[in-house]
């Protein structure tokens, strides 16, 4: 079982539970030519917190329940941790007492939680007229463009243009064919959020998000507004001057990423997430035999996603949903997965 | 008064007050030809919580006064809010009724709190042969490697080689002439963390420390070891091979930053924040009058940071060491700021 | 589904998971002649951080699965609260949005999750030499004194001494004849705890055992050693003198019932919680229509416990097991229900 | 310095600095024949979070400055524990790290921290027509009715009717003058409260007044509405039936104290709160010399109240209103001490 339990929702908000299913299925492997082989269906179960389409006020206890997982292979992993994942730590923190049914808890499943808390959150939030829209913005070095949102789950890649598109499907296949593996990086903008959203310190809105989005495996680093460009560039050259746009107060340029001092102000607030490429490769890789010592090789069995970029963009979406959500209602909206 | 409550401290740890009151004084305005002009001196004022050089086991209030500020200037800032400051969304979310005394919550002063804890948490993490360094590793685009953190403190960039040194202080030097402003990027090293600390999703090393450096005003961007270049990189590359070194288990790369799953893995933990330009430039800024709701022109008072890197070197310091002591406590290292 | 999310809980204990079967089932109704004939099997369901009969470091996750509900009967409760019952509050609350099935967040039920948690919790605290013991001390105004723990699930009314166990079982059935219902008592002794346990002000241990007792449906009181008797009695009888019993410093009175501003003392933790006689009666009874807006009366429908106490005595024993370990783990042992 | 931190105020509210120290004043010693002779002047300081009399939304920081403490005093009770007091389990705990100055942690001294809160709170509720009043109803087994709530501070054992006021007053002062100590029962009403305050199980209103309740030294005992005596009630006699009085459904009697299942029924709510007599006696008492380990006798030095009933009725009365506000706001009203 995979899944999480919100509290903090208020009651009597509508619900289409069917939407959330839509972000699931997004996620979930096996859905085309760019991502593993291997099929899994998550189908959403609603224990409590959401009754006849509403919200209850209560608790909303949700989850898919794990496909089976052959432990001999997890057997194997304890002996033998795999570069790039968490296998090693692992063993060592919790002694090997670690249950890797369903993949355990550094398997990329544990994101089933974040995408139906966020799936919920994106409901609610566009009954305020916020918007949440994540895309695929580079994969492997190439980039596309931000031209449609509603492009975005139409294509296998998630880029929200068709410009490079079909470059991109062609590098991840022949890191496929070679048992090899690419990374990339998912922008997300969040548009219509009032003024003043976000607290300072420890409530930053770029905070929030950030510990989220470093919680999704693979994720090597966040930016917002002009990120690390903002390091060479001149102040006279990043301040967004403010003008006026009827009653709206707006600025020109969107260097802050739509946040100034940890709140929101007004324009799109905008950041970028790094991934690495997946860890799960077919190529033979060194590492050390953890019950003898000794050094030894290791070939990662099974059918890996070749790049996890697509997958993790409704992953990116639905988090951010629920950070946004979660800071509007000061932190009474917690998940926990 | 800005200062911090820490929660959890264990009783009878001895703590030097005098390094504390180092670390503050490297944060401090005035100290070198590349800060700020206006000399302050911020002195260390611990209520509760150290008794007799050694930690008591109660919570640890500490502070230091504010300086004296003209409040007209703010009254001025209400009107034509800052480009590039929180002046705009703050007037917003608090409806005028903030306390600019000492410049608020959105001044860098508040870093102050975060030296303070942090101080603490570095002389206890030391006890544990826990090394936490930080280093201005680039500015306005010249970068400058890491080859000893002795030296950091014993240059006014904090850089932690002489390489371009001179480049980077004269660089600063010419926007301060100009009346602008230039940004840069710290690096910040962990060393001797034991395997395993750490916790998956919500308490993972990257995301505590993201949350805590996007408090800090002017953070752009937080990567971690191969950070944004991950992203362009094949997985056969990127994964850190494992091999023995008498019996320790250790990587040959660390592309990982030193995280596996959220988790220290052994190898030192590595990132990289991005500031921005300081926004506070004496260069001519548009902006709107809120009063009266016109479009305007400003020239923001005072005197102020041309670089504001050198500065934040300790406070990501510090901030860092609070957060890891923090996940070695397992959360009851709480500090309010 | 009624359970609970457990974190915090150490690697590779062991935990046998028929003890908290046994512990639900002395929580279940239908077992004996003075609760209600409604039989239920609450059978224990652990989904995730119990793996080959050790923890894992992962968060438990642990329910029941609830009972058919016939729902008109909750459609009858919206249009008229039943008195002693949270469904006018909640109906205010939550305005109708509610889910019944299954007792709703206000059921007793929902003690479950307490149970769950609280015997894992037993079983940690025993193998550090930590007893927790509930039983009956009063019903109906009948008391009965503590002669031995092991007697009292081996009785149907959960007193620690035969002595006025018929006369209570009596009264009971008594009241249940009648259509009525009557309260009591629930003492509990926590032993083998080291000094020192429990934090000033916001951690007591008296605070945090009353902030989940009062969780509790039917709790009216708590009180700890001398409790409300306290508020007549002289210092110089109240206080708890020392003296030395070999190495240990002990009281030879426990008025304090072993805390001492909120710490325990290392004397037997002792405290009282009084229970309302069960708010589900089948006399006729007062209410309003809140559709119509009139007066009217109800009959409480089906088949209710005359006494929720012998019930109960499990509940406050797990509960306060709970509570102790989430102190000893300093706040680390969450329980979500 | 003792005092508090909150968190969570809305900005934009006014606030009577004067008010908060006439509640501070009403807790001091020194104010009347019936507490301790020794005076204390605790005077306000407010550094953060109200300005020009309106709140700011920041963190509100507000103390009193602690007077000087003979430190000699407390070497001696680390040696010899004094019966009734923190200092043996306290002397376990920290290993003798605490700081004494001003009383430490267990003095009742941290309670000036909930009455500024709480005072703060009062104000706050005030706006929404919510009042909270306390008042002693009973010391040293002598009891006093609720007349009146102007009565209260304008006499000084603090009753709500000159009903047997003075025959509290000498057995107070009998007490005094045998170097003896009285306890008493606190009796609070809040009225105006909204229906639905509250939450299920971990945020009753009943436990979280218990919760704060238990962290004011002295208290061994909270019961809310009918309380102990509801043990020994019939559920016919005790469950509070609905009318309606115009548009409001009210209950004739109030023994649920106006709680059910955690939640604010409507009608006022009433708890009662029980205090021991105090600790600090005058007359000789057995303890044991915790350097020579033998047993000894100790004479406590000092003035001390003979009952702290009196100034404790502020504390119960500012506290509740506290832990309403919090309740209120969803838990966003933080206060640390």
């Amino acid at each position: 079982m995979v899944g999480c339990v919100i509290e903090g929702v208020p009651p009597n908000l509508s619900i289409d539970i069917a939407e959330i299913q839509v972000d699931l299925s997004r996620r979930a492997p096996g859905q085309s030519k760019v991502t593993t082989d291997r099929k899994e269906t998550d189908t959403l179960v609603i224990e409590t917190g959401i009754f006849n389409g509403k919200t209850t006020g209560q608790p909303i206890v949700a989850f898919v329940r794990n496909r089976d997982i052959d432990s001999s292979y997890y057997d194997e992993i304890k002996a033998t941790p795999r570069p790039g994942h968490a296998d090693y730590p692992a063993q060592i923190k919790y002694g090997g007492a670690q249950d890797y049914r369903g993949g355990g808890s550094f398997s990329g499943r544990m994101t089933i939680g974040l995408v139906i808390a966020g799936s919920i959150a994106k409901q609610i939030l566009a009954t305020k007229g916020i918007q949440v829209n994540a895309y695929t913005s580079e994969i492997a070095g190439i980039s596309s463009p931000q031209d449609s949102f509603e492009y975005v789950y139409q294509n296998v890649v998630r880029v929200a243009s068709p410009k490079n598109e079909q470059e991109i499907i062609t590098r991840i296949q022949k890191a496929k064919a070679d048992g090899d593996s690419v990374g990339g990086v998912v922008s997300c903008q969040i548009s219509g959020l009032p003024v003043g959203v976000g607290e300072p310190i420890f409530g930053s809105i770029e905070g929030r998000i950030a510990l989220v989005m470093f919680g999704v495996p693979a994720t090597k680093g966040v930016e917002f507004g002009s990120g690390f460009a903002a390091a060479r560039m001149m102040g006279s050259q990043h301040n967004d001057e403010y003008y006026k746009d009827g009653d709206r107060v707006l600025t020109r340029t969107n260097n802050s990423g739509g946040i100034l001092g940890g709140l929101s102000n007004g324009m799109p607030v905008e950041f970028r997430v790094a991934f690495k490429p997946t860890s799960s490769i077919s190529k033979k890789q060194r590492t050390v035999n953890m019950t003898s010592g000794d050094e030894t090789e290791l070939k990662v069995r099974g059918r890996h996603d070749p790049c996890i970029v697509p997958r993790a963009v409704v992953v990116v979406e639905c988090a951010t949903a629920m950070v946004i959500l979660d800071l509007m209602l000061c932190g009474d909206f917690l998940v926990r997965i």
